[in-house]
């Protein structure tokens, strides 16, 4: 992979090279001669023959060697030019710092698609323009001017360079482990998001990556590389354009579109992403994650020097959907020995002063807990580290001792450790040497049990595995479904009626409800018995009708043949009146749902960013008043589904709430199974909706159903369809796919 | 007020002065004597002469002069004696370290008793025990043991030594304005949270408090304390053990909701106090309230020198509920002529890098935002204070400068101006400098926010003002209302049938549907054509049934006589197969509520902590499955009653949703307030459900109405009541409803 070796460079150009101290054709020179960079450096400037004891080229032709890399300092309008030189000479990847392209205009915007051409046309990646820059400390290349770094295993993939040099300089205030490789994304003209993703994921110095996101251009690449980067590693990203307001700041900043950010909450959480929803939680988070092994499970245990902050970690975990470990009685037993009479045994842990003039009494009660097999992670809250400076300096030595003891414990235990201490700004020794030891320390509580559930989260997906996998089209089914969208479609419309939308489920094997759809009141006649003696819903059936209640297309509880007649014909009025060129196509008509139950909604839109989306949530309030659903993108897996069912905010309402029966769960995860399977075969399906979907004790009934196709322009036409409209070969190509 | 003028004493002891470095009795005396106490110290301890220079007495008697306050550090058990000789010396106040009283057990449990008696003889208040002490720093006097203390405007009141020990670490790790002082809370045997409110609430060196709180022995006196001191200062609070689960055995739906976080986020709100949900967001908060002026709104301009941050800072104020001011076309015109082409002149203003070179530009950009009247309060976000770092070191002049400019500007402006810097930690000088003019600096965007929203929230409330007064019960009504609990309470029982709870909420004014109650079947023959003519509902009316629906107890929509008749056999026949024993008195008929509306819940229920509590929600699922509602304590004011309707989760649901047309709040603050005039005249009222209530566009309907009384023995009778006992003929009074 070329970007791999571009950011380990043998050799790398700065075109662009300046003697002025302020300019980054100075500072990176600089930066890469003090940290000893070992590749080859050529300083590119017409004007100097020697810069900072190496010799400057007066071209990118002059160069002797064979560069991967080149870091571009020179101003817009140069570029094109600049990346034929670098084409000519062989260079992979060059990083464009100048501003003035897409990001300012459309003459900038113009100017970018010239530069991309050439660097297509000699075959050079871009990382850029408008880039902050690049570093990487285990080549120990710093390209972008931040100081204070040092080597570690987080990577950084920022979307604002502001918003690294915070995490850099975060990092550099506190305790951490250290920075691998940052890559500015910039305008993302040529190298995009998922480009970057695969290269951390190579990247033998990053154990975790933390990601800063505003918008993307090409979210269907971006889920497809963070799935395969979350298989391998942590990614913890900080999505911002949240809001409205957001987004309004989003766009003019960098013109990328953010999507809604329910949407994005759900589409990263189905690829493995570790979603933090404040910006100062991704270090602390990704310090976790890329340090301590993935834990059994969301069990945790408090171990405390004081009262205060044992409290205050439980409510933090109680927040957060963490449980408190129930320690066994051979744990408590073993702390009553080890603890003064007051402290508190039971978790969370309060050592209740029996450490203050002991520290390495701190170590074994650790010990105790980890070694409790109903112990998934332990949580050390207090002043540990801080002993010395707070009670007594002769405490220095044991605490220092207890640091190397406790990171020995929790690797001898294999399951995380995380410190948090009052201290942890100050860096004691002891500090410091935990986090040596690779135990993260915090200063902050909130910090500290957002990490614990990070980890908890990443460690159940990556246990879901490889089993999981995602289910695609089925070939019989399809040919049925292509049938019906290409006739659809060949009369000219893109909305299917609704009868035509319970076929096309059907074909997926969807279980419907009987129904049956009569063109003319007259075969009301025709009904047999069994239709005429139960009530009847009736729904009209129109091409032009979109919205059928509110243009009085829809009769409820009609029993009874002059019931189902005066329906006809009031439906056939009101619906006229309301829209009086609408061309009717008769009535559905369909037994009224008996059966109680819980209300739902899954629906599917398709989205600019993350292309097809399935929507999950509760009917009626739930979903028009609390906006209470959740998204996937397709296809959707096994563990997917069940996932949405238990994502949602009311899911409590699925085990039956005011005497409804639970609901049907296995039967609901088949169905949006189903769903998927439908769309991801006849992608140009653009929205479908079920709602209501009447969900009982065993099985649902469908209540509605509404399908929409895309614009033969804008919608991908399904392979079968295609074979359906008469394009045998190209079918036959694509079909195999599935 | 005796505890401001011991805290600020003239002259203090020192009861077990030791000469060992690791002891309280000798670190108190050394901090001191360094910092510089003015007063007279007086060691005491019978085994030396001499302390660190200063004369050493061998007992309390012997000290010459006439010290008001006394640091206690002898054991536990010494202390009944020293507090008797503490009384005969005069003394105003002991703070007693020792644990080993109340928190160790019952023997302890006995020792502090016998010690407050001793204390309350000799006229000495208390301060812990169990204490980890205290510190005045505008008094040089610090008892301790925190280092690293400078004097400033925020108080801490903690019930946990190690968190005041957290907020000290945190302030002297970051820039910030300085402590006046501290108190410990420890066991509160004597001295209790009010009373520290109201010492923090005269003390002229705090201008904010900030508390730590697990738990309250008197709720009630907090909350009459905290109102007092928010009409004067800010109180920002944070509470721990959220997490507890709700009350145990609660008899009505009101009581089970009374989970104790969600009533304290209520009566704490109610009171004026400023609730952090975060501990770390304590001293952000509370710098900002001490140091800035009130806003007059909610209108937040963010100035950022990176579009990441605006973003981020976008998105927190949205979450928070703040709004983005809409800059006028003037401010918009002038930024555009202070910055580049790139810039972002509608809020977030983005300077785009119209800064970094010239950092007086941000105090021009922060001059326009400030004087734009559409704008509240003003945040920046970025770099500021590193640009010398950053970008040059020739900057550091013309940084300082603007950090002088902004703070005068904001002065000027007398509007309220935060900094968020990545520097902050880094504290370099002109950072230093706006802490110094008084402008709060934050390392983190999410505290610089939360602490905009206490602004806003505190000088709404403080808003208010004084007319907002509280209402009580009124006279006239009182006397019958007493007439009705006393006739329940001579029959034995404690639960008031509907039509007596219907006739209670009658004498306050409450209007009621029509109902008629009638006891025995024969009467239905006696009801008049309206009443037969519409369908009604028909409930049953027992002493011993308590939830009606549950025993099969309520028919709704019959219409006629036959229908009536047959109603009232069917309820008897399942009332009596669900609870053989029961006494039925007849049954309540009532018109069907035919209006639509949506459906709410009130309630009141007495809290150990608080005493009677008001409630509020939406009915069905949202209090049902949602848990949405809010909490206030009785006496409610007009302004608690329009807050609590604002309060809930889902009040938009009230403009009306789902084709519901908007309640009639107007109404609903009006039986909010007769709800809580009720209660207030009846304390004895121990429980009052009204679920639901139903309300239209105009006015409600109250569908059902609960009313328990404390038993004689738990629940305080009202005056009223006591007077009206003996009135006999109540029977006749709840016969016939309207």
């Amino acid at each position: 992979m070329s970007l791999l070796s571009s950011l380990y460079p043998g050799a790398l150009m700065v075109v662009g090279a300046s003697a002025d101290p302020t300019k980054r054709g100075f500072q990176s020179v600089r930066a890469l001669l003090r940290d000893g960079f070992q590749g080859a450096i050529y300083p590119i400037n017409p004007k100097l023959t020697e810069l900072q004891g190496l010799v400057c080229y007066p071209d990118i032709q002059s160069v002797p060697g064979q560069p991967e890399l080149a870091l571009i300092c020179t101003p817009a309008i140069s570029l094109p030019d600049v990346l034929q030189q670098c084409g000519l000479k062989g260079v992979q990847t060059a990083i464009v710092l100048a501003s003035g392209f897409a990001e300012s205009g459309s003459e900038g915007e113009a100017l970018q698609q010239q530069s991309l051409a050439v660097a297509q046309r000699y075959g050079v990646r871009l990382i850029g323009p408008n880039t902050s820059g690049v570093f990487n400390t285990h080549a120990r290349m710093n390209l972008v001017g931040f100081s204070d770094l040092h080597a570690g295993p987080l990577g950084i993939l920022s979307q604002s360079g502001n918003m690294a040099l915070s995490l850099v300089t975060e990092g550099s205030q506190q305790l951490h482990s250290g920075f691998s490789s940052y890559i500015g994304v910039g305008n993302a003209a040529d190298l995009g998001f998922h480009d970057y993703l695969d290269y951390f994921a190579a990247d033998q110095g990053t154990g975790a990556l933390v990601a800063y996101l505003e918008g993307l251009t090409d979210g269907r690449a971006f889920l497809q590389a963070a799935r395969r980067f979350t298989a391998r590693k942590p990614l913890v990203l900080y999505k911002s354009g949240k809001s409205e307001s957001g987004q309004k700041a989003a766009r003019s900043h960098t013109g990328a579109l953010a999507g809604s950010y329910q949407v994005a909450r759900g589409v990263m959480r189905q690829a493995g992403v570790v979603l933090v929803e404040q910006p100062d939680h991704l270090l602390p988070v990704a310090e976790a994650l890329a340090t301590q092994p993935l834990p059994q499970g969301r069990r945790i245990a408090i171990l405390a020097d004081g009262g205060g902050h044992a409290t205050i970690a439980a409510d933090a975990l109680d927040a957060l959907g963490l449980t408190l470990a129930e320690l066994s009685p051979t744990t408590q037993d073993g702390l009553k020995a080890l603890l003064p009479r007051g402290a508190a045994v039971s978790n969370p842990v309060d050592v209740a002063g029996g450490t203050d003039s002991d520290p390495l009494n701190f170590a074994r009660c650790a010990e105790l807990l980890l070694q409790d097999p109903g112990v998934d992670q332990l949580l050390l809250v207090g002043l540990f580290g801080g002993y010395a400076l707070r009670f007594d300096v002769s405490l220095a030595d044991a605490e220092r001792l207890t640091a190397v003891q406790l990171a020995e414990l929790a690797r001898m235990a294999s399951k995380p450790l995380l410190v948090h201490s009052l201290y942890a700004l100050s860096r004691p020794k002891p500090l410091q040497q935990l986090v040596e030891q690779g135990i993260p320390v915090y200063a902050g509580i909130d910090a500290a049990v957002a990490a614990l559930k990070a980890l908890a989260d990443y460690a159940a997906y990556r246990q879901r595995g490889e089993q999981d996998d995602l289910l695609t089209g089925q070939g019989e089914a399809s040919l049925r479904a292509a049938r019906l969208l290409t006739g659809v479609r060949q009369q000219g419309r893109t909305a299917l009626l609704e009868p035509e939308a319970r076929q096309l489920l059907g074909t997926f094997e969807v279980p419907l409800p009987e129904a049956c759809w009569l063109q003319t009141p007259d075969e009301l006649q025709q009904l047999d018995g069994q239709w005429l003696e139960q009530p009847l819903a009736m729904k009209v059936v129109s091409r032009d009708v979109l919205h059928k209640s509110d243009a009085g297309g829809v009769k409820l509880n009609l029993l009874g043949l002059a019931a189902l007649q005066r329906g006809w014909q009031q439906i056939e009025q009101q619906v006229l009146s309301h829209q009086p060129e609408a061309r009717l196509e008769g009535m559905l008509l369909a037994p009224m749902a008996s059966a109680p139950g819980t209300e739902v909604i899954i629906g599917v839109t398709h989205d600019s960013q993350y292309g097809h989306l399935l929507m999950f949530g509760l009917g009626g309030i739930f979903v028009e008043v609390l906006k209470d659903v959740v998204f996937r993108a397709l296809p959707l897996s096994r563990a997917d589904a069940w996932d949405m069912l238990a994502g949602i905010q009311s899911a409590r309402v699925l085990e039956g709430v005011r005497g409804q029966p639970p609901v049907d769960k296995q039967a609901l995860v088949e169905l949006l199974l189903k769903v998927s399977a439908l769309v991801v075969a006849h992608p140009e399906i653009e929205e479908l909706d079920l709602n209501p979907v009447r969900c009982h004790r065993e099985g649902y009934t469908l209540l509605d159903a509404r399908v929409l196709l895309a614009t033969a322009a804008s919608g991908a036409m399904s392979a079968a369809g295609a074979e359906a409209t008469g394009m045998a070969e190209l079918a036959d190509g694509v079909q195999r796919l599935h």
